[in-house]
């Protein structure tokens, strides 16, 4: 039986989405998964009785505090211990939850991440990806998108690899083309990072490595994971993103458009760290949560913690 | 009487497209300015006589060479003494024009910029930007779009004062607002770059700098000049270029959208060297040609470079 841990009170609409996401979930999932709510509890039972779940298909766990959205991370997580956030770490770590799903405080749950699960071995520094919808239905991924602002190349080529495991195994791609991110196609172009993270790549045989691609290529479907620093990838997700809204305010109705919107991708994985943690965008609605649920099930399905740690020991050997 | 120099062998349909830009422009300029075509001159005379126009309105300077898109720019222009763009950079340097436009090898111009126009006394690294169409009609500057890749702040700092100056001039914008491109909106986020460029942004006093932007922000209103590193810039003006090209496919049509087709815009001026120089797209057709005579006259009749020189005397002075 696989146990979910979710933070209830993260996100905009908490804990009413994060209910219902989890209902939905629980609905066809009863079977193999069980949802540990942590939150209010008081809250959450009072959203439960709209559904009719079973109670040995979840468990509430009672936290009295809250992280908002804009305290800062460090400071908020040693002063609000029996926080949502801070509990759903002390569980995971403890393994008394399988794998912890927040739309909170982003922040919050990096630093959670970083200090109680702590990045894999052999892995600098753990990256945060974004899916990018193609044409043909399907999702790519880019990363890093703002975790990591300054990356050195063995960041990136780290990256790469954090990106086609989940690629493979979780998007389903078999041997997934990496590109990196670039201002122009020919090898020796970039910047200084991008030129120096080129032949990394290129000699890296766990990559399946297809060359430089550019800004135009992003929405494209040239390669599955595309490599960058945080800071490009940061303004490059957002500025995809800002399609959906001028496309929703201009009454454009396409269906290929309507994928532009992010959030219903629910969150991405931080890749990297030693058990599976999901960060959710703050307006997530239930659609949203299920879909993190969904990725967190795959995840530990997969196995994918442990052939990300598998293939960090390889590299390293 | 403005004398402006084109090209006419750069760019994927030359010479004729520039001809008819050339032409065009004339049906209504021929007052006020003269156009020199720098080409090879049998070509350009066959597809003038399409046009009825004055031959007092233009002159021929025969070229025998042509530096081709893929040349390698540096040797190109040494090996190629007679090719349009080093007789177009000669014409500049020796007042014999006033502008130089061309549709050819990028790097081709701006080396020729660099050492034969030379970059303005006090500016470290001149800057190409974008214009970016916005949903109320207008256009806004992105600087730098790939010219320099790593940036120091300093760097940064100048891009936002030539830029400045050319939305204010060029486009039109009184006052324009500044903006930091950045991975979050408050001060002391970003990148190393983006945290010690924002300071020097705050405290110029020749700008009105109104923060950082997100990507979410480059397409929308919220600054006239949006400043970032070559790179970050690069990347971002390529994934909205390829907008049009996926509204294309799908066969939106959206007013808004049209504007995105970049290549409509013509070129972009090389900001911070000693006379105007404007780079265009190779695929220019006639509106772009016509429409990057335009900005070169709108330069000239501003004194852009004058006011740029002057800015830079007061900054160091």
């Amino acid at each position: 039986m696989i146990r979910i841990g979710i933070d209830m009170m993260g996100g905009d609409f908490a804990p009413l989405e994060a209910v219902k996401g989890a209902a939905e979930f629980l609905n066809s999932n009863a079977q193999t998964s069980h949802v540990v709510m942590i939150g209010d509890e008081v809250a959450i039972a009072n959203h439960l009785k709209a559904f009719t779940l079973s109670p040995d298909t979840y468990t509430i766990v009672h936290t009295s505090q809250v992280i908002e959205m804009h305290e800062h991370p460090t400071k908020a997580l040693k002063e609000k211990q029996d926080s949502s956030i801070a509990i759903g770490f002390q569980l995971l770590a403890t393994g008394k939850i399988d794998a912890f799903i927040s739309a909170g405080n982003t922040g919050a749950m990096m630093v959670g991440a970083l200090f109680t699960i702590k990045a894999i071995e052999g892995v600098i520094r753990p990256t945060i990806g974004a899916y990018i919808p193609r044409e043909d239905g399907s999702l790519g991924l880019l990363a890093d998108v703002g975790l990591n602002a300054d990356c050195k190349p063995e960041n990136l080529n780290q990256f790469a690899i954090l990106g086609s495991l989940f690629a493979e195994h979780i998007l389903g791609i078999n041997n997934p083309k990496v590109g990196l991110v670039n201002l122009g196609e020919e090898e020796g172009k970039g910047n200084i990072l991008a030129q120096a993270t080129y032949p990394l790549l290129k000699e890296n045989n766990q990559l399946n490595f297809i060359g430089n691609i550019e800004g135009r290529d992003i929405l494209m479907n040239k390669a599955d994971v595309m490599i960058c620093d945080g800071f490009t990838g940061n303004v490059a997700l957002k500025l995809a993103e800002s399609i959906y809204d001028i496309v929703k305010r201009r009454n454009i109705k396409d269906e290929h458009f309507e994928r532009f919107n992010f959030e219903a991708y629910g969150g991405v994985p931080v890749l990297g760290v030693n058990k599976p943690v999901i960060i959710g965008h703050g307006i997530s609605q239930s659609k949203a949560f299920h879909n993190m649920i969904n990725i967190a099930c795959k995840m530990i399905d997969t196995n994918l913690t442990e052939k990300i740690k598998a293939s960090f020991n390889t590299t390293s050997a």
